[in-house]
């Protein structure tokens, strides 16, 4: 590339994890950046569970893009949805039809749920990647309380107190830890007509242990954790349907009125924008720099990208190998306009992993460092709030678990949306699920 | 009444202020008491303004009804709609059919927004009664200024930079104040195409002066402050149309993306349900122990009532007035079930009036004082902190408070709802002008 860097314009679709580092990174670089997001907020993804389930409220956890570049006057914020790229023009098209040339595109547009064929689960089953995500689920969860302090007939109170996460990775099992201790601890004394102690929190997960990505021995202690907790783990049974009425596993139909999806993600539709070359998940399956095949001058990373590490496993869809290929393609950047365009191969360094079961206890995994417990739970806890952006959301979180793991009291025990004259519009318009 | 107070039945319709002023003021008088809500929430309306402006967070001034009386076993909280009222035989109907029956009926329901025979106006000039309308107008705020951003034509632009709020009460006021500081501190450096802090701000009262309930010079110091904070006042001129398109006050027409209507409100259906005897608003022309006519009891309090003050004036539809009317009632209902049936009469102690210019003044009428500025800001602000239900919250609000005051920087300037898959379907479906 041969114009100079104040010409070149970065454009970043996506303002997730990956995209926001390539930002950062890009600082003083001296081009011009768009960022283009769906919506108007960055998302701390790993604490949405903790919104669904009345632990945070959203604004702890979600930040203004243009607001984190308000010190950065050659960053452009817009809010848009990205519908279609033409590499050969170097441009893309918004949802209002309006285009945007770039020299270089970033494509970091994450990921969605996946349902292995049958989207038609998605309304029983939602699963949890947006703030709206966390608050309609957040809704249901309180709402099958209410229901059932209502009904009188048993089966249908069962059901309504029967909770069902599909899939055992970390965020199904944040999800039955932090429903069984809403459940049987949060709400014990707050209903007349039902003991939400007998409330029956269900994971279930296909393969044969939690956490599939933990040492197995990590795997065992979570499984012991979360039945203590109440939790009915159950393994190798896969769901065969989900529907208003409950699941099907292993054969077995169960009543349950409120089913959460934690089984699997597919990639975002970058691949169909550019007919790009893509796994069976919808990953893009980018060059060892990070390019898309044929296009040197578009990057896919996060939840886009299908990348492997060095040891031949792929790279998980978690936020530091993002963050990793966000700064790695800064750097691709950075240096092709100081002319030295030669590909710079992308290597993941594999931090670990961490869970947290309940609000007390968690598994972490450094590789060099096997934990398990309080100690991980605390770890866990810095971690987090270390990686919020801001002082004024790490001292709210801090101050929000401090008071849950104090005394227990969740504060956002709040059923809203669906209830006011315009939703009950909306409702009767379209009888959807969301809206009980 | 001749029962004992184990086997009398109160039941309060409506957690607001007054509805719960009563169950705390009957506690140990014996009765069983049932608190039936639309919502799972008390709202602490005063700062519903604050969410609605991206200062506060919702979980901050709402509350689970039922958790603030896990404590009281005799308390049974039922989340539903009263649709009916039948005094001849002591029972309410709920929105699914089923009944409840009262020996002593609260009726503390509540008010609504009143357009004034202009129902119509209600889409394009939304009010502030439910968290559902604080977020929904903070959705529309931000997202006036992010179409914008996007907006070439500039006419069309200056129209999505307008915002205007009808009626210049207390809640007018605040709001104003508060999203000019919002256009031009907070989201000054935030945008690349507009400049936020050209944005117009128009209150339209069309008396004489804002804050009618003040003495003059209060009012004259009011509207000082909001026009040194960038607010257009405009006194004297009634709004004679709100639509998409802007107002139409005095003879003229503005365009304005924005506008908020705070100019009045109703009551709610309760006189409809009773066939009671009301005023033109709808609230229930009560006798003077606060009984409806012709019933002992039943009770209405708050909003719901028309009631007088020892000076002749209205008694106004404020959070103490409610909350003194609720303790009322309840030594009533204490002093029958002990034998003693006279009627108590009512009497009205006017506590004062206070309302907030941005985020540093306030004006304060106690009678005794009158203060405005900087201090009476900090009364206002630690009067309300005081007020907050719990702890947790009280710290919560405070801390978001002290770091508005202190940076500038509003924490919850989140547009959310109305962008997820769902929503987006219902969109279609509905095509209000809600979901943008």
């Amino acid at each position: 590339m041969n114009e100079t860097s104040q010409n070149h314009h970065v454009v970043v679709v996506g303002a997730g994890f990956g995209g926001l580092e390539t930002i950062r990174n890009l600082k003083g670089a001296g081009t011009r950046i768009t960022v283009i997001d769906r919506r108007n907020h960055h998302l701390f993804q790993p604490l949405l569970y903790q919104v669904a389930t009345a632990s945070l409220a959203t604004s702890e956890i979600a930040w203004p893009i243009r607001h984190l570049f308000a010190n950065r006057p050659e960053v452009t914020t817009l809010l848009g949805e990205v519908v279609h790229v033409d590499p050969s023009r170097r441009v893309l098209r918004l949802e209002n039809g309006s285009e945007i040339a770039y020299d270089t595109l970033v494509l970091a547009t994450g990921a969605r749920h996946a349902y292995f064929g049958h989207d038609e689960w998605e309304d029983a089953a939602p699963g949890l990647k947006s703030l709206e995500d966390a608050t309609r689920l957040r809704r249901r969860i309180l709402m099958a309380f209410e229901r059932a302090e209502r009904e009188t007939d048993p089966q249908r109170r069962q059901a309504l107190l029967t909770f069902v996460i599909v899939g055992g990775g970390p965020t199904g099992v944040e999800m039955a830890g932090t429903i069984a201790e809403l459940a049987h601890v949060t709400l014990k004394r707050d209903y007349r007509n039902i003991d939400p102690t007998k409330a029956r929190i269900l994971l279930i997960e296909a393969g044969p242990r939690l956490l599939p990505a933990f040492p197995e021995d990590l795997s065992a202690y979570a499984e012991k954790a979360l039945r203590s907790l109440g939790v009915e783990v159950v393994l190798g049974e896969a769901v065969s349907a989900c529907d208003a009425d409950g699941v099907i596993y292993g054969g077995k139909r169960l009543a349950a009125a409120t089913l959460v999806w934690a089984a699997g993600v597919a990639a975002s539709r970058a691949a169909e924008w550019l007919d790009a070359p893509a796994d069976r998940a919808g990953r893009i399956l980018v060059e060892q720099d990070l390019t898309v095949p044929g296009h040197p001058e578009i990057f896919a990373i996060g939840d886009t990208a299908f990348v492997k590490a060095p040891d031949g496993s792929l790279v998980p869809g978690i936020a530091p190998a993002a963050k990793q290929q966000g700064r790695h393609i800064a750097g691709t950047i950075k240096a092709r306009l100081a002319g030295k365009p030669e590909a710079r191969p992308f290597r993941y360094k594999h931090a670990g992993n961490l869970a947290t079961i309940g609000k007390k206890l968690a598994v972490i995994d450094f590789g060099w460092l096997k934990l398990r417990g309080a100690l991980a739970w605390w770890i866990w806890g810095i971690a987090h709030i270390f990686f919020l952006i801001g002082v004024r959301n790490r001292l709210s979180v801090a101050l929000s678990w401090l008071w849950i793991h104090t005394t227990g009291q969740r504060s956002a025990l709040l059923i809203t949306q669906g209830r006011s004259h315009q939703e009950s519009r909306a409702e009767r318009a379209t009888r959807t699920d969301e809206r009980m």
